[in-house]
């Protein structure tokens, strides 16, 4: 089981915006992380489909959060990038084979199946209770003030 | 993120294995669930592999549990056909770009990774509490004692 890369690049792009004083363009946020503009490009759009970040458009153009960051859970961003499936897809094998369980009793998922969910379950509430508000706040107390502020610094374009 | 779906048809079979008064062959094992007998050997050899069931030789051989199914969890299963690597795995990001981290200050794992692992112990923890003996139970629990009853008729061996 493997979570697509992507999401660790958004939530990264997430953290970074908290920071930013005006909307960054995608292409700095790819320079500031040194990656493909076209694959970091792919990212920034999912988190603009599920409506947390937004592009504003000029001039001084560019991605900003949509909202306060203290109301955008990891959850959000897993689920903007990876899509809201469960990691297990119960396939009703219990109705399958020689001694298969008639559809009429399959009414609740099998015993298997909720195990799964319920783990899935404990999953989401773990990435819903952290927001990115909070991974801002750790990575000042990991590092110190001077980091955020260090990245607002060089995301100020560079004319003012 | 999806996982791999050998891991329904081996928690099934481990389930169905709890039933069984004797090894139950491979090929009996696919019958009763209706799939492929190569696909469901690769899952059995996960199982075995991961020492949750052996193989017993001989005229009478089959896969059986190593040990009580209460003392094998719906984690070991997962584990055994989808290995224990997390979903997320951090590339360090933080070390990238013309504002990296230097790696003097990386020694704790940055705050997104730390969430990440937070939700994997949960996933883990909740999978890790349910037993293939409690699958079993809450088989009988939800269609009665004949299911399980009836799949150890079916799989005991016609001549005898």
């Amino acid at each position: 089981m493997k979570m697509s890369g992507g999401v660790e690049w958004a939530l990264h792009c997430a953290v970074v915006l908290t920071a930013a004083e005006r909307p960054v363009p995608a292409a700095r946020l790819a320079e500031l992380h040194d990656v493909s503009g076209s694959y970091l490009a792919k990212q920034l759009q999912a988190l603009s489909r599920a409506g947390l970040i937004h592009s504003v458009q000029g001039h001084a153009g560019g991605y900003a959060l949509t909202r306060p960051a203290s109301e955008i859970t990891v959850l959000d961003v897993v689920i903007a990038v990876d899509g809201p499936a469960p990691a297990f897809v119960c396939t009703e094998i219990r109705q399958r084979g020689p001694m298969a369980a008639p559809p009429e009793i399959c009414v609740r998922p099998c015993a298997i199946s909720r195990a799964m969910s319920a783990a899935d379950q404990a999953w989401r509430s773990a990435l819903g209770a952290v927001t990115v508000a909070d991974l801002a706040r750790d990575v000042v107390g990991d590092y110190g003030p001077p980091v955020l502020d260090g990245i607002r610094g060089w995301l100020a374009p560079a004319e003012e």
